[in-house]
């Protein structure tokens, strides 16, 4: 354009680092392989960053990449403009399409930061009803997900809207590339050579979940402020951390970022109190001071300085969601923890401290890792529809192992791997 | 945004005129009905456009809208980095998925208006591999829209690339104008009330179509400047023009604009020469002057003084390929005709002029709508994995009826209807 358009302002998003994100995302994220498929959900706003991991799929040997957006005024219009029975609908064709694609080996790929207070002023009962017309549609493609039969992963581009969320004080071209700087750090695409540097920091996080492995041990015991609380962890338990391979074979990190070692805890052996040192952000909604106690695994008294009523809610989804079904450590040094932001998105915020989850186990996190459910719930995995992260880690808490025995070994002080 | 950036320039699109063209889309094009599901594809350059699509498609009643983008920097990255097993690959599960949504009822929408050039620098055994591999994944699904047993449309939004192509002496933003300006006329949504005025228009093709069908012709007999051709119709053809019902009862408009009548030649009985009035574009190469000559319906003698290397490749697509399967008469008055561009476009410049078409017929023109492939073979209907229009007539093109005794009626004179 050489005529009356205005010079365009310099684009927020730094694109030799947006490049390097999108090779990460396809090679270490997805560790995508040869002839593989790829599939690929993200917002409109995310164009920029799927041509760019258009590109790097290619050069991996992408046979195919489909990419599928969403896009917020499509979805708007929707909520202004739809007659009543669209909400109870969902394309089943194209989920059950995403199923036959990932029965045939296809790749997985996610671009998360949607605009989280999209849907905020919608009829509630319309967005719950469309939520679950799309989870009972997509719940058989989900399941190669879950399972982890194909090597897939979630990752991250700047929402001019997320943008505003996170940094409400700056323009929103401030915003957005205050956030882009903030995800390629987090995701550690900042520095040269970004790839290998994901290898030497999932060899890190491999030894850590070897070391916790090693010792096996009963449970882990929580001190600090307004926290005193011991985790069983479930018998058979498997720390996992970083890279892991796929039913597949493919070695992938399903999440960029991630900095946590986690596993599973007992359903039934959690007792304390343990206060949250960081808010949650559940569905629009912030819960802020959460302060619960445990007693036999189950959460028996819980208060929130905000959103109380959205805490009860969420604990009584099930008969699983006041149990816990992960535990993770992360060290107050990781690079999302030294931001001091509040991503109000559990990809990043999940890995700014160490956390529990309400509600159901990954049945992963066992050294037998072809248990049955039956099993798993024997071995005391957790089961509910919920899976809910919230952190309780700083730089004030302490975490010691504990063997069967009674005897403790220092896992980290105040918040640093010991 | 209040800051640094620049005031965005007018948006060289009409926004009134867009709205308008989009509820033409869907009540002229679609006639979408309450609880229809809707699967859209668009290049993401389209995005402004089938966001209003969502809107009046929502208002229609739609139960769920999928729409699918296509994006030419993606595309791009595939010839610029994929490796060479990828060009023989197609996303089947997508297309089949497609295929399942057909069967289910659901209307089928796309904007076309990509980049014709797109392609023009890129390997051609590349592109014919590459589009070879998804005729064939999407053949099943394409029978349902062949056989029109859904209601589907085409309709077109001004692509930068393709403006510039059609208006290469303008600045980009002056050609989008110009390009908006011109659709927005030839699919008659420049005038108020543009669904009362399309009831018009398709009453005047049909009335056209019915006159035609009235003579039950044996051939067409074209003649001018490079062009003496007997096109021998069909046994049982039938004319078709403007709006129709598909099998599933709704009325629709396939495409958005439309002028011609239209109905199935013999694919044994074409005789003689003809020379194509303008240019067809074809995959992103331009062919020109094409003069071909049919000996039993078969092209025998092919020549283009521009691209013929494409024209040949086209022919060799399989048995059927030089053979017709449409004919279809356009008088020369028509307004995009008289808008004097060549658009690059078939949707439009199909519908500036009379034309035939190499490859498959449309079994639904036939007198009996219900005749099986085998059939429809034996009463002349052609059968290839092609259909590709070009244009045959002008100001200068006279066109008689034969009728199966030789008698001959006039149909056009000097391009307009006798």
């Amino acid at each position: 354009m050489t005529d009356q358009t205005p010079i365009a302002a310099a684009d927020p998003i730094d694109p030799v680092l947006l490049d390097r994100m999108a090779e990460v995302a396809v090679k270490v994220g997805l560790n995508l392989q040869p002839g593989q498929d790829l599939l690929l959900t993200a917002p409109t706003a995310a164009l920029p960053f799927v041509r760019r991991i258009a590109v790097h799929a290619y050069k991996a040997g992408a046979a195919t990449i489909t990419p599928l957006f969403n896009d917020d005024e499509i979805t708007l219009a929707r909520y202004g403009h739809a007659h009543d029975l669209s909400f109870d609908r969902a394309p089943g064709w194209l989920y059950d399409g995403m199923g036959a694609a990932f029965s045939a080996n296809c790749a997985r790929m996610a671009v998360v930061g949607d605009n989280p207070m999209l849907l905020s002023g919608q009829d509630p009962d319309k967005v719950a009803r469309a939520a679950r017309a799309n989870a009972v549609a997509y719940r058989p493609a989900l399941t190669y997900i879950s399972n982890f039969d194909i090597n897939w992963s979630l990752c991250s581009y700047p929402h001019p809207a997320w943008a505003k969320q996170v940094f409400p004080d700056l323009s929103e071209r401030e915003a957005i590339a205050a956030l882009a700087r903030a995800i390629f750090a987090a995701s550690r695409v900042d520095q040269p050579d970004p790839v290998a540097n994901w290898a030497a920091h999932n060899a890190h996080l491999h030894d850590r979940a070897a070391w916790l492995n090693g010792h096996r041990f009963h449970a882990l015991h929580f001190t600090g402020p307004g926290t005193d609380l011991t985790v069983g962890l479930a018998d058979g338990h498997a720390w996992m951390g970083g890279s892991s391979p796929a039913s597949n074979g493919i070695v992938c990190n399903a999440n960029i970022p991630t900095e946590e070692v986690f596993t599973t805890p007992h359903a039934l052996r959690v007792e304390g109190h343990v206060a949250a040192t960081k808010p949650l952000s559940h569905q629009g909604s912030l819960i802020e001071n959460i302060a619960v106690r445990f007693e036999g695994g189950r959460i028996v008294e819980a208060h929130a300085s905000r959103g109380e009523e959205v805490l009860r809610r969420i604990l009584a989804s099930d008969e699983g969601a006041s149990r816990l079904g992960e535990v993770a450590l992360v060290p107050h040094g990781s690079p999302i923890s030294a931001s001091g932001l509040l991503f109000f998105n559990t990809l990043f915020d999940e890995n700014a401290a160490s956390h529990i989850a309400l509600g159901n186990c990954y049945s992963k996190c066992f050294t037998d890792s072809a248990l049955t459910p039956e099993q798993v719930a024997a071995q005391g995995g957790n089961k509910s529809v919920i899976h809910i992260d919230w952190m309780i880690g700083s730089d004030k808490i302490d975490v010691d192992g504990v063997a069967a025995d009674g005897s403790r070994t220092p896992v980290m002080r105040k918040g640093e791997w010991a």
